[in-house]
């Protein structure tokens, strides 16, 4: 709940966006999983500002530092604590809304819940509070790794209205990483970057699909009823920061077919069952059925712009917010090792209650 | 965690398709909330199967009883258990599938999971599992009521690729339950139920959309950073039956604009705090805004169908499942009540979070 | 939470005393568990009123019903909802007590804290309540003894100032059930049941002390560190009625030793590691260490008596309470199934969160 | 669950003893509470090593820092961070120890369930975990003197066979800080010192009772019937290293009166509802009922003694341990501001959990 996410694979994050430094406690980690910094410190490289041309220019090497519940290498099954500290923190950035809420931020509801915020930055609501859970993803893929052989690939599927042809069953890391926008359709990709390049000329915002794909998840993992894979899923996806729609398989798209169009028909590949279409996505029933599990999540066009916009500030004035600092003219690249993240926390939690719960066969 | 949904609303729903009964046990209820059968029953004949013509014929009467935590008319804060019995259980229906997988249903994924399952109907993963849910979200729309005045109707979006045009903002129950196919707009309404009974006749089935909104949400519901209230939103409505997807706001469909078109300026209504446009959907960093809630979900057409399709047996052998017994062409109209309590029960158990953690002022 | 106990073995018990029924469901047991109603009847009756002529009149049979969950004879995997019609419902015993508050009962507490209570009896505070924890501890031991092969022996360690020489290393259910209050020194329990017997002719009540031994534990339950097996174990059964104290093996008892007295000394017994002394009741840091676990739990004497009794009314007013109707002079031969119950689902439930959270070797 | 603590009012402790540092994280504190630095310090300071001669020498400065949550010297509603460096790390203390299992200590059920251990010292079963614990607390402290006036003072009851007679209605901090035991019968607390040091001088350790009471508790916190006051007290008591027993009220010792002499009659004093005695320990049916809560936890003699012990080794091996390095003979003193702490987050959990569940009069 609030902060800590998972059932028996538990992360709780930490720190506000100019605060001292940003962090999470992994809870639940199994033993003697090998763990190296490096691990860690790959996956938040992919998600840190200033990684390339068309991401934010905010300065932040974003190191990691292993505080607890790793020992020559290895977890001892005790909570795992990392630590970010906050470099770049230019608060005088802040100052001009010090007192007025940027549209379509989360300035306006924190001071109506919390009756304060760290007006210096976007405090929790920021994309900082990711750093937290990609680094919990990278010990979560690492244990995915080592118990069941998972694999998860993310990519941009779709940038404002120009959408990617990706296919997820072959899709490579090495082919997402060739480009700065993180889009395995080369083509589509250069587009992509100069369409970024446009709207970070005039100001202006993105958003799109990001895509995940995870390959080899063991059959049962899904825990009926509310913690069906497709809702944890979602949940966890949908808590990342201007994320608005979730959707597994066919998704949205699948609502204009006929039953006979959707169903995907069993048969038997050797000994092993398995599905001719996967419009399922990989879960039926809440359950994986061991087809690729394939998820698409939806990211609003980030709500920092450089353009003029009306607003209200805390007196209840209307008034008027400029531009002013920097901004990601599309987050797009960096979501994708965040939703990879959380795909990699549920499928992890799930594998480890389906490890309690199942029959003793 | 399982078969329980909530933080301080809980509930817990049990009962297999075909078993004795299924029900739901509604725990955090405050006291002093007046609660009549009635109340429960009248969501639950909305969901019920034989209500019209354009759903499964299976004949349930879906009587409820209130077996505790009501005393002379009003909640006792203390848990409250609610049952129906099952009755029109036709397990010949299934006698040809017990050892046969229908594609696209959860047979396999239980068997594989589970090494048992209740071959007689679909268990846990049946509709008839959303009778709890339904029960325990009429209490949470009367707590809702009672305590702030939220009002929420659901209604059907789409049917199939026929897409309705309905105002959120102004649409009414009465408008809702005026035609059996549940859509507001009462000339696609028409085209639905055209279409619905062209699949019944067929022997298959459609999928659709189902939007709900809620009004009159105060400001500040919603835990960052894990609870996001779209967070939970998406997890209790992607546990539903069948669907795919989930939306808020702006959705999929955001993602193809600019930032600058997409933030919704501030201005102040008097002393309130409003949005020009409401592109979030009423919930900014996770925080209601105080603005409609808009949420979408995506069912995939329902699973059973009566036509011949391809699949596999326990033993492993590829074999073809002809079509028998009864099958719901269209689960949408019903499945307006089941999302409608999926957000009452988010919204009630965020009501509640709030007023336990908000400043004391 | 609130009406739910455990982790991954979920229980969520409710009704009220003298409402319609009572129940439990069970949330997290494994499938393909063997289970008959009679293992459940079996502990429901040890613990029912009016068993023998020391304890309550009460007339109930507590028959169960096992709703859902369990399918020719063995466990789905799904929610298991077990439900006992309450019979004997004398509402007019206390309504002399509609508006007084008994003292050392509930009444006023739940008044303050609902504004309302069903003052037909008990409500959930009353000892009905335990009905759905002794049902579900039948399926916790069932699961435990089909796992892992632990046992469980509760007894009646002292009532009053009699306290009974048992060895928890031999004791067997047969000498405990072989008298009437479950105490298996016979020497003690004829003194105990002429005590009691004394207590009821005086319209008085009396406490004492339940001491429960787990034999056969797996080494390695528990989790660090606020699920310390002990903690957990605390908690379980300081939430049974009445129930003031709880210790782990030397408990108060060893807070007059050094530490060279009570360091349990180890040493290899073949190839597995064994304690000289079992000082620490089988718990070492929280996880269990293989001996036999020892926990004690205090009962005060039942609060109901027949005397008369200052105290004060819901309008503020000063009074004097009459005795009337029924009581149960010890409550403690009916505690034993209880204890063992909450015993029985704590150790079910931190054996599944061993299995999912070991290393993978 | 695991290493976190509480259902509102959350804490996740990590940090292994002689890692690189211990903390905590603190979700769900409410916002605009004032917290300063020296408010935790200082109840860190009563926990710390070598704060007087009768307590370990282990060098610890326990210096906090807070890392996140708080701003310009008030919460903000998002998680408090806060994190102490450990220093004294003497692991060649522990490097004869690297494979022999320390008797009654935590090294072999760490070894048995996680297959690794840090074997430089106690992990996570070590004292050091509660620093988490006690700073955390002292934020509950602060909230509830905020929120509603609580005030909660522990102190030393009984070293060894000493037992101190205090009045739980008047005693106070400074009577507590007295002296090093922190006993404040000032007589007892004289031989308890002298027995102390002459534990020390043997090489071996004493245990004993802590004692805390709670005044000014508002009526109606605990939540029935899992969560019941002395339920989640027990629960976060007795999950502090070396504790073994719990009691709330009479305790044990109420179970050798008889009902009517330890009902505690209930009186109007003015409008407030009262009681004679209180023998139930503030707590009725597991509500506060507005009279002082006390309790008491029984400390285990610390494991650790300079004596020659009989052992094992991780070989499987029979061997002896020598006693080498610190100890602390007594554990008590310092046993008191960490029961304080559990009490506190116990105590403000519950009361942001009524505050959201009552009724809305």
């Amino acid at each position: 709940m609030g902060n800590t996410f998972g059932h028996l694979f538990r992360i709780t994050t930490w720190g506000e966006s100019h605060g001292d430094s940003v962090g999470v406690v992994v809870d639940g980690c199994p033993s003697r999983v090998p763990i190296a910094l490096e691990d860690i410190q790959r996956e938040l490289d992919r998600r840190r500002p200033g990684q390339s041309d068309i991401t934010t220019q905010r300065k932040e090497t974003d190191r990691a530092e292993i505080l607890s519940g790793v020992f020559e290498g290895q977890s001892l099954g005790s909570p795992i604590s990392i630590l970010v500290r906050n470099e770049d923190i230019r608060s005088k950035d802040y100052e001009h809304m010090r007192t007025t809420f940027r549209p379509s931020h989360a300035d306006y509801t924190y001071q109506a819940k919390y009756g304060i915020r760290n007006w210096k930055g976007g405090g929790r609501a920021s994309a900082r509070e990711t750093i937290g859970r990609v680094a919990a993803g990278a010990i979560a893929k690492k244990v995915l790794a080592a118990e069941c052989g998972v694999e998860i690939v993310g990519y941009v599927k779709q940038v404002w209205t120009l959408k990617a042809d990706v296919d997820p069953n072959t899709v490579t890391l090495a082919q997402v990483e060739a480009n700065e926008v993180r889009c395995p359709d080369a083509k589509m990709a250069s587009k992509m970057i100069e369409r970024i390049k446009e709207a970070r000329k005039d100001g202006d915002s993105l958003g799109g699909i990001v895509e995940v794909v995870a390959r080899n998840v063991p059959v049962g993992l899904g825990e009926p009823v509310f913690d069906k894979l497709e809702a944890d899923l979602g949940r966890g996806i949908l808590s990342l920061p201007a994320c608005k729609g979730f959707e597994v398989g066919s998704g949205f798209g699948g609502t204009t077919m006929t039953g006979s169009q959707h169903n995907d028909p069993f048969y038997m590949d050797g000994k092993r069952v398995r599905t001719r279409t996967n419009l399922s996505g990989g879960i039926q029933g809440g359950i994986s059925n061991g087809e690729h599990i394939v998820i698409r999540a939806a990211f609003k066009p980030t709500a920092t712009i450089m353009k003029s916009q009306e607003t209200v500030d805390e007196e209840g004035h209307d008034t008027t917010l400029e531009g002013r600092g920097r901004h990601d003219p599309c987050v797009l690249p960096r979501a994708v090792p965040m939703v990879e993240a959380m795909m990699s926390l549920v499928l992890v939690d799930h594998y480890l209650m389906q490890r309690a719960v199942k029959g003793s066969d």
